[in-house]
């Protein structure tokens, strides 16, 4: 997906928000931001909005050296999602099809995004858990998934944020986990999942746990690792969460599955559904989209 | 009032809206945002926000050739709040306190700003209405605001928005109108007010209409007509709406009350309220905010 001029007040929302984490310093922060514009006088639309993700928070490590300012952050994200997994668990197994329950837990797990959300409310986290019980949510979308993930070999699931991986790990004990490699983020940026993450939500005891290799918050593939690459060309089905893995991904011709919960008025256009809605969607490659390969 | 960087997505977000009004020519919109992100990145943070205001919409005015997107929103607000007039004329006349409620109305006018709003609907400035008839205001202010109506030999009155003012001459009703001169921007930005808002709302029947002689969305007094900053000095009160006035004129030493309602978190910090509270605070200049003259 390429970036909209829509995307830019959040670039400058979001930097604003990281650089206060790290610091009062009014010289530190004005250093940060005249950066951010000047990215921001130079940007490249063809780009994913991700891309120009990755350039804030390296001007922001560059400037505060620290590289790491949502850490905190993370940390009680994962703790309260370690709170929700018990009651979480109970519920989706004693639902009527686990599966799907799972699917819709996965999905409002995606709240918990700091691209978006300004402070880490309880409130927020339980009102998309409660919601996405009886959101919409495509039963034939729900179907072709659920064969995929039945029929595929090599299932890489692609983790997006911290406390969010915990309410993954609900939907992961639901699937084949033996075919299932999960991947987080490469370095930190934003509240994306690291390796660490996946350690304390439980998950790195399950399934093999690889990264991107890359600093993106989404998954630019030429910014990752050759390993990583290989896992992602190796692997039959794609379990892709978040806006971030959606928007750099969207276009890309492999068998993905997007899982997410729309925070913006762009993806929601892009995905053609509301801000607020849970989306399970297939990848349609750009050639697809446009036809000329139908 | 300072520029602060949160002020840049509302600038980003307010130009958008702008150019979108006025063309779907993408590559028109992206020369405008280009280059309100070049002044963005070369941003004066100690001129007000309004400043920037005037910058982004001479790019709209440059580029696209129309000096005024929000013609046609302007003259629904009026055709809306006139709606208005004879129910709220009723309930402020038939209130304990008609200044009071005259002037609890004309702020709760002031949600019908553009720089802020997104689209005109009706239940947002119903729901303004509704909540400022109970919303806290010190009654002190009320009390001294009262006071220096009555004391004042000219009373300068800065309108803001077209459709807000229709609630200004509510209030302008209950004092008293010989001594009043109103004022409306010298040219369209955003949707503040121009004369034509001020014939429509009737008020260019009861007193005399000036112009700020600017093209700025509120009153910096170094680009007003020269004849403007005469009355301005001569007013020995003004009465400034909104937050574009609030924002150009807060640290000026002159006997200035503001009536706005809040509408973003920067303005909220500096009048020590919250979005979405009634403002009624007289200027403090400057010199005498910073102690020196204390």
């Amino acid at each position: 997906m390429k970036t909209y001029f829509d995307c830019i007040p959040c670039f400058i929302h979001q930097a604003l928000k990281a650089v206060r984490l790290l610091t009062n310093d009014e010289s530190v922060q004005e250093d940060v931001m005249r950066q951010i514009l000047h990215l921001a006088d130079n940007l490249d639309l063809s780009a994913s909005p991700p891309a120009m993700g990755r350039e804030i928070h390296r001007v922001i490590r560059e400037i505060t050296g620290n590289s790491d300012p949502f850490k905190s952050i993370k940390e009680q994200s994962n703790q309260i999602a370690l709170k929700y997994y018990p009651l979480l668990k109970e519920r989706i197994e004693q639902s009527d099809d686990p599966f799907v329950t799972a699917v819709r837990v996965a999905i409002a797990g995606n709240i918990i995004d700091f691209a978006k959300l300004d402070r880490l409310d309880e409130a927020i986290i339980q009102k998309a858990i409660n919601d996405s019980f009886t959101a919409h949510l495509s039963r034939d979308e729900l179907n072709a998934f659920r064969r995929n993930i039945t029929q595929a070999q090599n299932i890489l699931y692609l983790g997006d944020n911290a406390g969010e991986i915990v309410f993954d790990r609900l939907l992961i004990e639901q699937m084949p986990v033996a075919k299932i490699i999960y991947a987080v983020r490469g370095y930190p940026v934003i509240n994306d999942v690291t390796r660490q993450d996946a350690v304390v939500a439980g998950l790195a005891d399950m399934v093999e746990i690889i990264d991107s290799g890359a600093d993106v918050p989404g998954t630019i593939l030429e910014t990752c690792s050759v390993e990583f690459q290989e896992r992602f060309k190796k692997a039959d089905l794609i379990v892709a969460k978040g806006q971030g893995n959606y928007e750099t991904l969207n276009d890309v011709a492999q068998n993905i599955y997007f899982l997410l919960k729309v925070k913006c008025p762009v993806v929601a256009a892009d995905t053609q559904s509301d801000v607020g809605a849970l989306v399970l969607q297939k990848a349609v490659p750009r050639e697809l989209s446009q036809g000329v390969a139908s």
